[in-house]
Order: structure tokens, then sequence, then C-alpha cells
């Protein structure tokens, strides 16, 4: 298919390249020329404005947007005005639900389709294909299967799942229609929560392993700290990379996350690279907003998302108010921060 | 009655100068010699040594020690050759209560009686009397039931608990023999386990008010931060100084802690003079560690904790593991820490 | 001053008793007549319809809804057209703020003044009084100190703060002008996460302190459940009426709900009347969704009011999803609950 | 080699015919002597007592442990009596590391070498092969890499770690020397721990998926609960085993938990055939043990612990303590559960 491409960022430029190695047309725009002039050098047809761009598709077009979130509502208002009935917009970036369904009614108006797509995979997603989420109406949906069919992994080397029939959707094929407006990005955003969760919990695990020398540092004898009581418990020095290492050989916590998580530590074992601000970009919030609006329980999610608040300075205030208290009622002070040995 | 205190602390000092007040008789020592001076110009009779502390009670000795949960038993073990059968010894500090079995046992073969007090109060103790929760034998918990009166607040200024019959037992004067050994430290555990809570409560919650300006703050635009959907919505200067005196008066979360929270905000309303970084010293701890003995969800316990551990830095590793993990599947970098408004 | 009061529920009804104690003239309206009726039985002004309790009341006009948040702006609808500038009107139930900006903009382009009142200490209000959090403009509020003053509790026999100049405001009095629109109800709602906090803390406490006396029980040796390491530390029978009875007096963690709680247990010590689904009424929720707005950390509040959801069943499919795969990985079958005693 | 195994459970008996299929000789023993005619059915030299297990080994001896934690002491007792110094005892199941550390220094003093396994990769283990996570003396594990070769899945289909040198240790083969006695064990814990998380993440998230339709539900208006404010936004009926499918192939939480999901959710798509009890079997609980030992936050994996527990209704008690304070002081009264949809 001819597809335009809007917004050629570091998932926006490893789609477009994965769609022309598919066979794919892709004529494609960007705020910043050099990247447009990076994908030309690859086969891509670059235009300078999305006039250009709009201009360049035949009709129906079919568009992909992929740009920051907070981005969306304004190049829309730009590009709905260039465009006809029929055409298909596609947001595979990570818009919040509630727009998707909010812009699709409008664009209906105009007689467009629009396609929610969650996008998972990162910059891996190149060469593993991407996995794909996908809400909308089922013309539009069935009209883009070829492009899905290209970005998506294909059955790749995952088992197939027993007691599932084969061929029964394209699941297994890497994208799925989950279903009205707004379903793609619902399922990718709790995609995302689940993956916080996950990605601390590993943390979490490392992070105790990392401690497990603490019985060599002296221990004070005072009412403010309680001294471990059994030092000799805690006397390893564990391998943590050789530890991930392990992991992935037939252990019940293998995942493509603990495949980066041993990269990461094989390239910089004490990881010093990193200062530890973790940043999070919304659909972890949203997950959250949504297990409170159905009344469900989410506290493994939610820790994972505060944990990355804590870890920019967040719970600074909280803490103040904790030590007050403690000095008000105990006449404790404030003892000089144990380290962390890095 | 005739009592020994060992241990002039804070608290050790506070219980004495009380005791003294309502007309017992103490014989103090401390390692410090200047705290037994201080505390025999209020009228105690200092003693240079557990030796001279010893030979100066009547027997059968009364003998209560208030020392830091990690010197006890260094102190019975100098402490206990001086005793003879039939005295007594109170642990009035913050043990672990399996010591307290275990020492009560050791004790007992020596017919020598141990009483665990879990004291609570603070250093406001000394006007206000201290709550204290008993573990012991019975004759030895009435034999003290003078100094517990003397110490305990008594019904004070708190209304009798509707549906409570009056004179059904001590607690309503603020000490209760709560078991056999090690139940007043069990006790006195689990309240400091709630304290850790409860003081998390109000932190988050003022820290959530702090922050209700944020809308004021300009957001950026990129895939790493979400923007704030409504900044009209986050447009509150909030004077935290008053909201908390507010509280105290007929709102529903009216207490002692908040009573203090209140103070602390007068005296200074950004509580710049604190670092925060949180302590905590065992019985939160061993709460948790009690929930997860007995199969018990502890969910808003064990937050309480480890908000205390975070603020001291110790999730600075995992933190750094999930900037790793998001450097590889992303390609993401660190940004700079949003720097908490103080 | 001459009141008008919409909504005679718990607290409506509670509130007009304490305005008239006061001296203040209230006409009221609700949809039972019954209601109106035995408030008119106190002294108030009863009247039919909006329309007359609108005509009743002298311009301009003070009108305090005192209706559950979902039917707030049915009410407005119905009630704003009989309404000329001047007039004001209080929300005084459990809004959320956001509405509150909404409808005072609206309101502001007709003269009509919106204020909004988180109003909390619930039943006991009556005799306590109630605290006040306010937000609105200026004016509106100064109009209405006569009724803020009669409802609040005053200084009541709280001890002044140390640090706190008296006569500094209105706080020490119990009400408080917190800021503009909106800034009342988000003080409130934020109370009310502190709230749903603090209540979890003794609660998770008290369910520890019930299974002390796990030693008691027989363990399993299997695979499957790791048997009580040490079930001599687990012998304890606490009398849990009894032990929050004494931490009302002096301890660290005496407060309100505390008082409540020991209450609840000396009519109860079982609570036996109670089943534990646990309701929670939206501010809880929304304090969360502040929290992760403003990316600051909430974990106890979060807990707490996960909790909640789970008393209620919520988190049923998330456990079955876990079962499943414990069966997948370990061939595990799920085990009898092991039922709590009662 | 020719090793000895003791208990022949899930795990016992799917080891032993891996090693049996790896040309290792096998000698068998278990309470239970239908599993040892089963295993001695597929070549295993069965046997009816230790004593007979010992003395068909030769010198010095490989005996391998496969047995509930709980029961470990009790074997040791029967079967340490029958050794000599040199041989090798290995503890494959889910012992708590103190006890390795214990028991280790116990066998030392009589010349016996203690080896502790961490064995993960569950009934699957048989055809994946088991990872291994190992404690003890270099040389008892150095002799015993045979066996380890064979239990473990070598490098599998499991691509290199960029970065990591191979051949720079066993790690990548799927088995790894972690430390002294305890640190396979202690690395195993650890292991389990992030295993619930992880397990604890998918299921929120799937169950916020399955709620995804709440707002085709009716709502009601009172006080005691709040409405659902935006319906329109949870309309969607998600299709969980073809969600769990596509996540698979792609995306950034493949795993091989997700893998097991996905075929739970295929067989069996409302887990109809599952209550939603869910064990725990002890690594979970020491996790959280140690990472407050070490005074490391471990908020997540606490989380999941406690998911765990409320599954089985421990938090029954301090829910009802909740509903009884709101009964207190809104005179609020429970209503009847929600019940989660099936």
């Amino acid at each position: 298919m001819k597809i335009g491409m809007i917004g050629l960022g570091r998932m926006g430029a490893s789609m477009t390249t994965r769609l022309m190695r598919g066979g794919h047309d892709c004529v494609v725009h960007d705020q910043h020329p050099q990247v447009v002039e990076r994908l030309a050098a690859l086969g891509a047809i670059g235009t300078a404005s999305l006039q250009q761009l709009v201009t360049t598709l035949p009709q129906p077009r079919t568009l992909w947007l992929m740009v920051p979130a907070a981005g969306v509502d304004a190049l829309l208002a730009e590009l709905v005005p260039l465009l006809d009935a029929g055409d298909i917009v596609i947001d595979g970036g990570n818009s919040y639900y509630p727009d998707d369904i909010r812009r699709a009614a409008a664009l209906q108006a105009l007689g467009i389709h629009h396609v929610d797509v969650g996008t998972s995979g990162g910059v891996a997603g190149l060469e593993r294909g991407f996995c794909l989420m996908i809400g909308g109406d089922d013309d539009a949906v069935q009209r883009l299967s070829p492009v899905f069919k290209t970005l998506a992994p294909g059955a790749g080397n995952a088992t197939p799942t027993p007691g599932r029939k084969p061929g029964s959707g394209s699941a297994d094929q890497g994208w799925l229609h989950c279903g009205p407006h707004g379903a793609g990005h619902f399922v990718k955003m709790v995609h995302n929560g689940i993956e916080y969760g996950v990605m601390a919990a590993y943390a979490e695990g490392l992070n105790i392993l990392r401690h497990a020398n603490m019985g060599k540092h002296a221990a004070e004898v005072d009412a403010e700290t309680t001294p471990l009581r059994a030092p000799a418990l805690y006397q390893y020095e564990m391998d943590l990379p050789e530890i991930a290492e392990v992991w992935r050989r037939g252990s019940v916590i293998g995942s493509w996350l603990l495949d980066l998580t041993a990269a990461a530590l094989a390239a910089d074992p004490g990881l010093d690279g990193f200062e530890g601000r973790v940043s999070d970009s919304g659909e972890g919030r949203w997950t959250i907003q949504a297990a409170i609006d159905e009344a469900v329980p989410a506290p493994v999610l939610s820790a994972a998302l505060y944990a990355r608040f804590g870890s920019r300075g967040q719970a600074d205030f909280a803490d103040r108010v904790q030590s007050a208290m403690r000095h008000e009622f105990g006449g404790h002070v404030e003892k000089p921060a144990h380290k962390a040995p890095r």
C-alpha cells in the first residue's frame, strides 16, 4: 500500500523502515527536515509540508500519525482540513483512549475514519516486529490489514499456544482488532501499566540481591536504628549480571524485559550510568485511573507507578512531614542518610 | 514504691520524673554520670554502678530498664547475676517480643520475674502520662500496679467509651495487662506499626495539597512526559498550617498526631528544617513480619514502612534498574529531576 | 440568618438542627415530605417545593444544598432558574471539585455566588460541630460567616496549637476559607483520602492482633503451604476492645477514629454484625486521581482504597488469573480457603 | 554420574527422568512406593528405604533431596547417620536459606558437603530444563557439574545477551554457582518474590480489561456510592484470550508467564475453573523479610503477596473494622456486595 507517515522519531522511523522493507510505499513528513531526508535516503518519498504529503497520497488516503500524545490535537487541526471523506487517519502513538473516542466522532462527521493503534516493541521493533493493538471500525481495520501484517512480528519463534485453534484470528501474528474506537489504546494502556509492574518486580528483586551483603556493614546501637539482628545471613556478594543471565534459561520469570535487563547489566554491572530518575509517560497513570473508575484493585501497578514518582523526588515533602512529626513526639532528630553502596 | 530505673535517656528521665512526682522513690543509674546527677537534683537517688543500684534497693527488687532494644541483652548479662529470686525486671524499651519470651524463660529459671512494658507517649508523656501495654505473669503485674497507675495518664479528659462498663479493667486508666510474656511488646509493636501508617496517611495527603498548585508550572510536550491534562484544576495555593489546624476541630481525622503536625507546620510552614530522611526503629518492621507470619495483609503499614526506606535513598538501585530497562527497549535517556518546589 | 436548606438526610438534618439551636431561621426542603415534617417539628419552616422554598427566603438568598454528589446537577437545573443575582448557593455535600469550578463559572454568569463547603464530622457533628473547609469568593464567604461559626465546633476542648498566634484566622474555630472555587472540596477530598488511610492503618493493626493466636492452629506440611516457623510466638489471645481502649489514653495513636473503634469493639467485640464490605464514596478515589495528576506518590492512601475494593470481591478475576498461572507452571491445584476465625 | 534422588513428587520425578535421559544412573526413594515403581519402570533403581538407597550408592555419595521445605530437617535426622565423610547432600527444594547455613555447618562438622539448589521451571522443566541457582563450596559444586549440565536447559533458543562474553561462565547454560551456603536458595527466594510480582501485574491488568465494560451496568445515585462519571468510556467487551495471545508477539511484556496465561485463557476464557484462592509457598514471604532486614523498599512484591493473602479471606476482620468505623461516624450501613461478573 501507499501510506503517509507523519512523525519520524525513534518509533516512526523504525516503522517506516519496516513498512518499506515489506514492500509498502511510504510518503513521509516530520517537523525536522533532516529526519525526512534520512528516510528519503532509505527509499521514502519525503515531503516538506502536510499539504504536500496529502496531495502526494492517492485517495482514499492512509495516514499514520506517530507523534507525542500531547501533539495530536494540534496536528489534526492542521491536517484534517486537507483530507477527504474515505481517508483513514491512524493514531499509532500513545494517545489517551478517551481522546480517540472524541476524535473519532469528530472525524466520522466528515466521513473520515479514525483508527487507534497501540504499538509496542520499542526500538527493537524494526527487526522483531511491532505488537499492534487496534481500535476502530471493521472496514477501516480490514483495509489496513496489509499494513498491520507487515508491521507485526508474525508468528515468529513464539510457540503456538496449546488449546488455541491456529488461524482463528490474527492475534498469533502479532496484531489484533480489539474493539471499537479507543479499544486499541485501552489495551495498550493496560499493557504499559503491566509493563510498569513487571519492571518494578525485577527492580525490587535485584535491589534485594544487591543488598544481600549488608551484614558486612557495621551496625550502630542506638534507639533510632534497629541493628540487623542476624548479620551472618547477609554476607552474600551477588553477581547480578550472571543471575539475570541464568534466569533467562528455564526459569519461571524468563521474559523479554529480563533479556534487556541482562544486557544492561552485562554492559554496566553497577548501572552506574544511570541516576535512577525513572520517567513515566501517561499510560501507567491512565491505567490506575481506569482501575479506580472500575473499582478494581491495582496495588502492584500503583506501587510501580509511585516508585517512579518517588525516584524523581516527589515524596520529598511527605517525608519531611514525617520527620517533623517524629521530632514533635519523640524529640527525634534526623540522621544523616545511610548512603546506598554504589 | 521504691523502684530502680536504669537508662535515663529522653524516655527514662521523663518516666523517673513522673514517678517521683507521683510519690515513688527512684534509685537511678545510667552510663552517663551527668544524667544521673540531673535526676538526683530532682530527688532521685543516683548510683554509680549497677552493683550500687541493686544493693540500694530493698528486696524483692523492682528494676525498670529503659535502654535501646539492642542493648538489653548486654545489660542483663551484667545485671542478672546481682539479682535474687523474687526480683522483678521490667523491660520498658522497644524490645522485640520474642526476646521477651526468651529472656523471661531464662529469668524464670532463677526465680526472677520478667515484665515487658510497651510504653507510648513520647516526650509529652511526662505531663500527659504514658500509655502502658504490659506482658508477664499476673503476680508481678499486680505488684507493679502502683507504678503503672502513676505512669499512666488515668482517665484524663478522654470521654468514656459508650457501651463500655466503667471499672471493668484498667484500660481506661491508660494501662493494660495484655497477656503473658511478650504480649506487652507485641501490642506496642503493632501500635507503632499503626503509627507509621497513620503518619504516612497525613504526610501523603499534605503532599497532595502542597502540589495543588502544579497547574501553574509550565508543562513540556514530548514523548517522555505527559503534560497535565487540566492545569486549570491545579491552581490552589494551600495554607497547610491552617488546614492542619482546621482539621483539629470536629473533623473525622482529628488525632494527637494531627495536633503535632499542626504545631510543626505552625512553627515552620514549609518544614524547611527537615531533610526528609525518616528513621524507623524496629517495631514497624516487626509488625510486617508478624503480618506475614500470620498471612494477614498489611498493605498500608508496609507502604508506610517502605516510604521511610525510600526516603533514605534505599530504592536507588531499583530505580536505576528501571531506567536501564527503559533505555534498552525505548532508547529513553533519563531526564533531569523535576525538583519539588520547597 | 435566614437560610434555606435543601436535602435533609443524615447530615442535612443534623446541620439544620444545629443551625436552629444557634439561632438561625431555617427554611427546609427535601424530596421526602416526612423528613421535612420532622424538621418542621423542631422549628424549621417546611416547604413543599423548591419554588416555595425560594419565595420564602428573603433576597439575597442563602441556599445550602446537602444532597448526594450525583444529584447536584439535576437539582441546580431545577433551582437556578428560580434564583436572582446576589443569591448564594452553597454545596455542602461531597461534590468533586472540578464540578464546583464548572458550576461556579456558570452561576457567576448569572450573578449568583457559588460556595463549596467540605463538611466533616458525621452524625456526631450535631453535638461536636462540623469541620468546614470552604472555597469561593471572599464576599460570599464573608457573608456566610455567621452560619459557619454556628456549624463549626469552635475552639472546643482542643488545646491551642503551640506556636500559632490565636486569633490569626478562623481555623482554630473549625472553619477555614481554603481558597477560590473548589478549594473547599479539594481539601475535603484529601481529608477523606487521609481518613481512608488512617482507618486502614487501625484495621490492619487490629487484624494482626486478632491473628496473634495463630500458632495454636495445627500446621500442615506440604509443598503448597509453608508452616509457621515458630508457633510459640503466636499464642496470644488479644482482648481487642481493651487494647483499643488503652490506646485512647496517652498513646501516640490516639484519635477520634480510635475512639469510635473502641466504641464499636465494646459493643461487639468480634464485629460479627458486619460482613466487611467496605463502601467508598468518591473522595478517596479522587484523591488518588489528584496524586497521579500531580505525580505525587500516595501508596498508603491507594492501598487503603484498594482494600475497600477488594473487600467487595473486586479482585476476584485477578485472583483466578494467578491460580490459573500456578496451575499451568506447577500443576498446583487450589486449596480450600483457610477460614479466618470469627 | 550415579545419583540418589529422595522425594519423587512432581518436581523430583521430572528431574529424575531428565537425569536418566541425560545418561545418569538414578537410585530413587520416596515415602510412597508406587511413585518409586513408576520411576523404576523408567529405568531408575528403586529402593525401599533410606538405608537401602545409601548402601546402593558408591562413595562418595551424591544425594539429591527434593522434599517440602518443612520436611527437610526430619529427613536429614534420619539420613545423615547413614552417610560418610565426603558425601554430598543437595537440597533442591524450597528451603529457607538460613536453614541451609545451619545445616551446612552441621554437616561440615561431619565432613559432609551441603549444596543448596534453587530449582525453577515447574513441571515444564522435564522438557525445557531447569534453571538452577546453586550455593555451596566450590569443590562440591564442581563435582556436581555434570548433573547440573543435564538438568539445566543449556543455551536453548534464548539469544545470547549482547555484551556478554560467551563462555565466561555457566549462567548462559542455565545453572549458576551463586555463592556460599544459602546463596542458591537466596537467589531462588528472590526469583519467586519477583515471580509473585510479575504474576500480580498481569492479573491486575487483565482484571482491568475484564471490567472495561462496566459502563454498561446501571449506576445508582446515593451518598454511599459514586456513580461512574463517564460510562461511555467503559463500553468495551475485551477478548482476554486473544489479547494475551497478541501480547506474546513483539510486545514489551512478552514472557513465559504470559505464554502460560494465554494457554490458560485459551482453555477457559472466563477462568471459571478457579475459585481464586491463591496459595503462597514461603519464598515470597521470605523475600519480604529480606527486604525489610536490608531496609530496601519492596512495595510491588509485598502488594503481590498481600493480594494472595487477601484472596484467601485473610483481610476479613480488617474489613469489618472499617465497616464498623463507618457505621460509627456516619451511620453507614453496609451494602450488599457488588458481585463481579463471572
